[in-house]
């Protein structure tokens, strides 16, 4: 049930974080040693998965607490590193409120421990209630990554496909290219191999048709941030493939830890989406896709309505569907 | 008006296809002498758009003619090549029409060409009355290539799109990329370049945001088979445009000429699906994106169902919406 893959290391006097940039072609760590170099392989993506940008972040600040940086340069540029995960500033908060008048080192560094630890435990908890909620013989398709990677271990949606799994409950699982990273194909794909737990890719573009043909039960995918209505935004890509559910009446569980939830946003049209450089479109691993000159929009989140979404899922449990009230209830709870 | 691009070349003893699978990076032409070259090249795809290949079979017909080669052979390698376009039947029934009992190369190739230059024709006709469906200052978003390069010249839904764009009708064209072969960023972006459209590029999975953003007016997409009830094949990804679409009240317009339609197929049920090899979505530009052993599903058309689509637009005008009774009035016409 435990990971097979580390994407974060803590070494005491370092951050070790797997270039995911390089997966699954080549397995190599990051050396991080000042919140500088993390915020920018945050931004750069060697680390993403919004619940691994937020442990990334704390491990930041307790980089910065040791080598006496300035406190609130180090908060600042790791907050800046990306805009749409809330995890990262719900991290972030949390490391600050255990900061005195100056920096504690070993407080920070046992808070940041903590923030991991308790990711790993939260993953194996909303796995289990997302499961559960799955039919016998569920046949299940999954966006992005959402595993080991992007997280502190196990995964949320993909924690929910491992668990159910394991459970011997699935009898399909389809995973999305994710273009333009390739999430999908270069990380979740790998993940699910090393697993052991039989997957099919497919492009993007070709989810809504396997639903029309009667092939998926539910979509279960992550989130970046969840507004205190449901609506919520995730990596672009995921609105299309709730619209396509919602034709299809196919379900749309969205898994993540208690930290992504924003309540103090009010709903999805609040929300700061990340756009990124068209380049990203362009090319891929440096070889050009379209003709010099080519414009592109790189969005790369979407927000989908709460009205899309059949279960929210975090370590605390469900709400089915997904209400002002229910989320409130869940978080309190 | 007319096309700077021709991917189909007849001289005579020898039909020249530009070899679109090196577009944009290189123009090429393949030189094919026979029927079963040009088998080859709609079938590898050097050759797409179900208007090109139904022209390209034509003339592969014309080849065998001329060649003295097994007519009932060539006819049957040309229909195989590829199995969703109905366009392929038609031009080969077509040329089977003019054909006695023994071949006459003079009056086949007489027939190819007028199947290629009604084509063009065509193209015209249609971008008219699709036009004419837009409002002023329309936001259109296209998927895969429908353009000079997929037909006879000026295009299906490029061609609406390239006759609005000389109307001044046009305030933004988005094109999506179109996984797995990249059809909208390696031709559309390319042939869009070449005639002076702005227009910008995005990934499949980003339509469906910028729907929600209310950036986009009509989804204008060409077909490669349409069903007596108006269930439409076309391109992977077309369906989840729009499901998309009917979530944000987009129209989803579907430009073909004639020869698409198969009034002997009652539903987008019947429509033959072809699949390709996993190997197309496991590499992108000619690089592996997932590790080795992974497995991929890659049906590479889907069927959008008449109840998405607010037109279907052909050379004879346009059913809006399009109903079983309305396409035969309009074929008939």
């Amino acid at each position: 049930m435990t990971s097979t893959v580390s994407p974060i290391r803590w070494c005491g006097d370092r951050l070790e974080l797997l270039d995911q940039r390089r997966l699954p072609h080549q397995v190599e760590y990051l050396l991080c040693r000042d919140a500088q170099s993390v915020a920018a392989a945050i931004h750069d993506m060697a680390v993403r998965g919004a619940p691994a940008i937020g442990i990334a972040a704390a491990y930041g600040l307790v980089l910065a607490a040791k080598a006496g940086e300035d406190w609130a340069r180090a908060h600042e540029v790791l907050a800046q590193s990306r805009p749409t995960a809330v995890n990262l500033h719900w991290a972030l908060q949390r490391m600050a409120a255990c900061h005195s008048l100056r920096p504690d080192p070993a407080k920070l560094e046992a808070e940041a421990v903590a923030i991991h630890d308790e990711d790993r435990l939260q993953n194996l908890a909303m796995a289990e209630h997302g499961a559960a909620l799955l039919p016998e013989g569920a046949r299940v398709l999954t966006h992005c990554n959402t595993g080991a990677l992007a997280t502190g271990g196990h995964g949320t949606a993909l924690g929910v496909i491992r668990s159910a799994h394991s459970q011997g409950r699935l009898a399909a699982v389809y995973a999305t290219e994710t273009r333009p990273w390739l999430q999908g194909a270069r990380l979740t794909a790998w993940e699910l191999q090393q697993e052991g737990i039989p997957a099919q890719l497919l492009v993007d573009g070709a989810a809504a048709s396997l639903m029309a043909r009667g092939l998926i039960d539910w979509v279960i995918v992550g989130a970046d941030r969840i507004a205190a209505n449901g609506d919520t935004a995730n990596k672009i890509g995921t609105y299309s493939l709730a619209c396509a559910a919602a034709q299809n009446d196919v379900g749309v569980m969205v898994v993540a830890p208690s930290g992504t939830f924003d309540l103090d946003c009010p709903d999805g049209g609040q929300i700061p989406i990340e756009e990124r450089s068209g380049s990203e479109v362009l090319s891929l691993a440096g070889q050009p896709v379209a003709a010099a000159g080519t414009q592109a929009v790189n969005p790369v989140f979407d927000v989908t309505p709460a009205e899309l979404i059949r279960a929210v899922v975090c370590e605390r449990g469900a709400v089915t569907p997904p209400t002002r009230e229910g989320i409130k209830t869940l978080l309190r709870g």
